[in-house]
């Protein structure tokens, strides 16, 4: 795709050389996210970042990747404040707020909105989730994350193993990511879920149609022997068809550190969209994984950060003048955590 | 009046002179709204842009102007969010934000509330919108949207005809244009609306006083014959006496291309003040005028931008320092519609 | 204690030399709170500034100090629009946000969250207030306000007499300023409070174990006789247990102009954590002291942007380097009432 100008609206609309160039530019960025160096290209530009749904992760995340490259931004976090509830068109709401800005992050609950948004925008529009339907930098940051942890393991995407752990039919973030690694040679899929539960027909195919091999499960254990990557996400019990399915499958799909060191490789990388529910009751990655290295669900919402900055980058063409307008730092900067 | 840390709190304190200084301030401000160059004049200054009352578009809209001009913002967007609803006093509140900040602007649901806050503000405030009482900005880029349009057609807001549409008992935006359009001379208003929905008599005589002619209508249809400027607001069916009457009138103060091509001029300029009701049962503008290149409205949210520009920098004085401080623009800008 | 890289979650964690250190860089940043010069030394510098429970005027403090070293600022203001109602945990918040951002300020309703918040922060954090427990900025704006309005009368923290006025046992904002001051010499503390809300005993003993004399009241009269400062809080009706006692009590703790002429030295401070209650039942301070000269309450605003300045200025090592990156001011400044 040509990104100059364009909207970012779905997975779909990327090739594997446009994943390359987004995740080459990322790397280029990571000194300014990690406050090695400052940059100022983007002074002066204001990105008008639409929250019509709460999100803190995602709003603050994409806000604070402007900042980092020099840009203002304003924002709006409710539905509630907003025209859209006294009957204004999405069309009217683009064609104003696109005069007030130079790039516009959207998060709206209704599937489609942000793509009828963009159709009226005079500036970029990047879709920071439409509902059930899209959240495009989730999965390139979690493909991102995927490629840089196996880096560091001198591996690839290609030919990689990957389970999926959850509820895999309504997880968007597991379709987009699905779709995403699709494009990719000769990857193992582990789907494992509650019955019911399972990845989409729909996507499911696309996997096979692309020649990958998918195998199903219906717990931990064998699906997550020998995989490179896990990748966990919500199981909700009140998806289950009655409570007493769900008490049958009760822990699961429970990830903590005894079921790791029992069926991982010692080096197989635990990811999760987050935000993880930590309550006791709820299946997701215990709070005993948060020694273990290769838990990287932290290094993925840093990854974030210089994803969405390479997006930003690309769309308002600014990649090769980041590095003219840097400055050194000039204040104290925490020894973060290294992304790798 | 002398704007350099004055407030701006109402449309009566200003005369043509006035007028004619922040319109001129606000085209030589269009370059930097239109991104051909940036300015960093307002670097440091502090903007306090305090919202008691929900107004994506407008709050939107002076955070920007201020952005565009190098100033940073501090948003509140709702009163819950207040030490208001503490019993806190409005002079406490301007005591106290006016120590933050270095000019403020303030929407509050109380007629006179901005005005009292501004008398205990020790930095210059400027009204976003007090209740049903006065909303000076809007008023100023309505006015200003007028000369622009009439100048394209190398005519004068002297002289001009404008037909006013909808409720015209209620809506705030309409009295404070009929006020200001009122300096000028010899204009023809035509005041079309449901009965009981007509221009408040003491709005009306301030017409008739400077010498103007006004005429009165019920629908639409000659009331919109021969006119430079028709400008349509909302119109309530629940403000209608009854359902009945609300019936009788239905479809008399809606305006579409057909009825446009019908009676107006082929160059008639269509304004509106938005948000506007888009859902079916709304009698406002309809969507098939959105080809109509005499359609201004987003012509009117883009000069909302440039008119509030223009007062920050007039009262807060660095009209003249603008352009020393400028610098071209370094990232990708899209082609607006362009500002006429 | 060392400042660079460090938390400020208490106020326990300072001795007098720390205090100095923090007034003294107050002092210094002045003239950037009263914009005689502006200074860009944090320009590319994040601060998130998350108040999970609302709170203007503190966050837009911090905020305003944030911006007035030349930083941004991401900005959350309310627990529903954030993961943590989702079940996520303190933890994996702070792991997330101190990803985006340099330095964190945090507001929570639970006491102890913020300190358990900042062990998992990779960046420094600061209290904006936990709940019934610390609000440490609010103590140290209190003391510096003390140290500048005594300094103005030649007079030394040490040795002053103090009366403190209100709800004494519920007020956060009364235990931590006793704790405080505590640390000075020699020092008169009158405690004036309605039965039943006397300062906890505690409290009460860690002022007498440094050798301060303690004395209570049970009304305004003879305990702000002959006093430096007069520091009222809220007395709240509903925490007297019986509104017969509250009616007892009625108007007893109420300062107004008359009870301050017949009682207070002409030159007694008057100090109140604000907001206060302007309602007419409310028993605090009343209007008519708005005009007498020893009214601090705003100057105690005031000095909470400089001190905040400090706290960021301090933890994030800047102080230096603050006049390095100062510029002049190129807008119109209103003549502020001068800090003292």
């Amino acid at each position: 795709m040509e990104f100059t100008g364009g909207h970012i609206l779905s997975i779909g609309q990327f090739d594997r050389g446009d994943i390359s160039r987004i995740f080459d530019v990322a790397d280029e960025l990571r000194p300014y996210a990690q406050r090695k160096r400052i940059t100022r290209v983007l002074q002066g530009a204001i990105l008008a970042n639409m929250f019509f749904e709460p999100s803190t992760r995602t709003r603050v995340s994409f806000a604070a990747a402007f900042n980092l490259l020099g840009g203002e931004v304003r924002e709006t976090s409710e539905i509630r404040a907003s025209s859209l509830t006294k009957g204004e068109s999405l069309y009217d709401t683009a064609r104003v707020l696109s005069g007030y800005s130079d790039v516009i992050v959207m998060r709206h609950p209704e599937a489609g909105s942000v793509a009828e948004f963009a159709q009226a925008s005079r500036v970029p529009v990047l879709n920071g989730g439409d509902g059930p339907n899209e959240h495009p930098s989730q999965a390139l940051l979690d493909l991102y994350t995927i490629r840089s942890e196996l880096q560091a393991q001198n591996k690839l995407v290609n030919g990689m193993k990957i389970a999926l752990v959850g509820d895999l039919k309504y997880g968007r973030a597991v379709h987009s990511l699905c779709k995403l690694i699709a494009l990719y040679d000769n990857i193992r899929f582990n789907l494992i879920s509650p019955p019911g539960l399972e990845l989409p027909d729909e996507v499911h195919k696309q996997l096979t149609a692309r020649g990958h091999r998918v195998e199903k499960y219906h717990a931990l254990g064998a699906g997550i022997n020998n995989v490179d990557i896990v990748y966990v996400t919500r199981t909700q019990e009140e998806r289950f068809p009655s409570q007493e399915e769900a008490d049958r499958y009760k822990g699961l799909f429970r990830l903590n550190q005894s079921v790791y060191t029992q069926n991982c490789e010692p080096n197989t990388v635990i990811m999760h969209p987050l935000p993880r529910d930590s309550r006791a009751n709820a299946q997701e990655l215990d709070d005993d994984l948060i020694e273990n290295p290769n838990l990287a669900i932290f290094r993925q919402t840093d990854n974030g950060l210089v994803v969405r900055m390479a997006l930003f980058a690309l769309v308002l063409n600014v990649v090769d003048a980041v590095h003219d307008h840097s400055q050194p730092v000039t204040w104290y900067t925490a020894k973060r955590t290294p992304h790798r």
